[in-house]
């Protein structure tokens, strides 16, 4: 991605070869601060305060945190004290345990004095293959960009978001903003409507600074806005991200998602998930066989900014002695998904289950 | 409605019979103010400055105004200058534009020593009127949460709202609202969801204030989550207030309303718009022909709530520098509205349209 005018990746190997700097996410979009990581721990620290977010970005962490214990001490015991340290962070997520577990795939058979080099071998390709899929991610989308701007030649191409699926959660392109990131160096007019995504304004904050970052012509609405933007015909195109899809074609994302699909149906906007192949899930049937995660209140109630003198203020803004709920996330039924994107091209619900059906998953 | 224990109303009059006192609604939910309003400058600044909202407050504080200036002085240039002053305040606002009217009708035939008496008189009137419209329209939804009520003895009634549509805008207890309130005043439990309504916060401010005040159970959620809570079977029914009604029945209503009522149609959730007849306009044919309210993009990147220290504060929450649109309104489609309240029952849109053509728009 570009930050500063400059293309680089928000997660990068020092030039010490074993350090890594890490865009420091919780201070966007006020400041752009990077941050160093030269053990396991401040990994770990780095997972659980969410300095980096986003599963690529996690599980690259992650892989780096346990190479830079393995430097230190390379035993089987240190391998597995720290692979342990580090899964801890977020036992919940996919990646990050994939990553570990490519890591200890690579390094275990190995003496332990070969194994700290074969493991950052093994950690800088985890971050290529994400660049790669990102890069494949915007190809399969792409064509849906083009064949609309070429309907109406000089007219920006409307594109609708939810959350930040962008650059800042990966190595490259991100995964729903990869189509959007192609169209727009290739010259095709491109505007997107970036959902705010309440509660945590990931929309607002994350989304809207990357696609600064890259001068890509952006509006920030209301999460209540985009139906009726679709209504008038302002939306040509939807694009999301995605947490998991299911065996059925469910797509779990940041909560809203469904709505915006049942608009994006009710008005006849194709309604696109962007994701790498991995996310699909043929072990889980349905969406409603996911538990939702239950977040904080005050992630409602309250919320960060910065006042006018540019200091961070946290600030409630909902009735002092109301409750609040905060679900993370909601289930987009298959029948309102257009088509799935990923590395491997734009892809039905039907070709998702025969290639995994095939044994395709594994990368 | 409740404010501080006690029953009362949001704009009442003095005891010295010409000034009024409005609860200053810019101050909630933060502090609970009453401000004096003696002549029709001082009105017309409370409309232009929001010390009031909602279509029947308005109105009220407009009607009062031009008794304040008929008192001073009762000519016929008199009057036409301050009903012209007050309805420059919101052109838009059909109810206030209305209220001005009736003051005019009730006072025009008089000699002016008589017109300011008349005046406050016809005043108090469209209060009282609007009270009983409020709990009509409260007796129209009853019937709805009771018959869930009995079907599961014991366990709340699940209400979802969007916006304010609630006491604070009326002179009793709201339109949406209404039912709600005459089902826990008869001791039904019940428990509303309230949406934050971004980008105002109506919601998380206003109707999670008042339902605090009365006592109702509530929790506050962002509005991306409304549609999980309906996929989950944890919304029983919906009520929203309305701008206007088109003759096809659509709903113009605070932007974000259409996309609850297609995760209600999705999910098989009753979905009512509560609403006194006049609010129907058999004269404008559909929703498309409405122009939508663009607001200040302001409204979407700063936010105004209290620090730590209980400060109020405005703090930027948006991406600096990005562009931010703010429609406030959008179309309901009628294929998804169940019925509308209104003082006059429970109607389908054939029985409003029958009504209408009848000539019963008159109150």
């Amino acid at each position: 991605m570009i930050i500063d005018g400059k293309e680089t990746r928000p997660l990068i190997l020092n030039a010490d070869g074993f350090s890594i700097r890490v865009l420091d996410q919780r201070q966007l979009p006020w400041a752009i601060e990077w941050a160093d990581i030269a053990d396991a721990e401040t990994a770990a620290l780095a997972i659980r305060q969410m300095w980096v977010r986003g599963a690529p970005m996690l599980a690259v962490t992650g892989a780096y945190g346990l190479c830079m214990a393995l430097r230190l001490d390379a035993s089987d015991a240190n391998l597995a004290r720290t692979y342990d340290m580090l899964f801890r962070t977020r036992p919940t997520a996919v990646n990050l345990q994939g990553a570990l577990n490519a890591i200890v795939a690579a390094v275990k058979p190995l003496p332990p004095e070969l194994r700290a080099a074969a493991g950052y071998a093994r950690a800088a390709e985890l971050c290529d293959a994400d660049a790669r899929d990102c890069e494949a991610i915007g190809r399969s989308g792409l064509p849906l960009i083009e064949a609309i701007a070429k309907q109406r030649p000089g007219k920006p191409v409307n594109v609708l978001t939810h959350c930040n699926a962008g650059a800042l959660a990966t190595f490259a392109y991100g995964t729903a903003t990869a189509p959007i990131y192609l169209a727009h160096e290739a010259g095709i007019p491109v505007h997107v409507w970036v959902d705010e995504t309440r509660p945590r304004n990931q929309g607002a904050s994350l989304t809207a600074f990357e696609l600064s970052q890259h001068g890509v012509p952006h509006t920030i609405i209301a999460d209540n806005a985009g139906g009726l933007l679709m209504q008038r015909g302002e939306v040509d195109l939807c694009f999301v991200g995605v947490d998991r899809v299911t065996r059925n074609g469910d797509a779990i994302n940041k909560v809203g998602t469904y709505l915006k699909a049942l608009a994006a149906h009710d008005t006849g906007v194709p309604f696109y998930v962007a994701m790498p192949f991995t996310s699909f899930d043929p072990l889980t049937a349905t969406g409603a066989d996911v538990e939702i995660e239950e977040r904080s209140a005050e992630e409602v109630t309250h919320i960060l900014g910065v006042d006018g003198a540019g200091q961070r203020q946290t600030i409630r803004i909902a009735n002092p002695g109301s409750a609040a709920a905060n679900p993370a996330f909601d289930v987009t039924p298959a029948r309102l998904v257009t088509g799935y994107l990923t590395e491997r091209g734009s892809l039905t619900l039907g070709d998702l289950q025969r290639r995994a059906a095939i044994g395709h998953i594994d990368r």
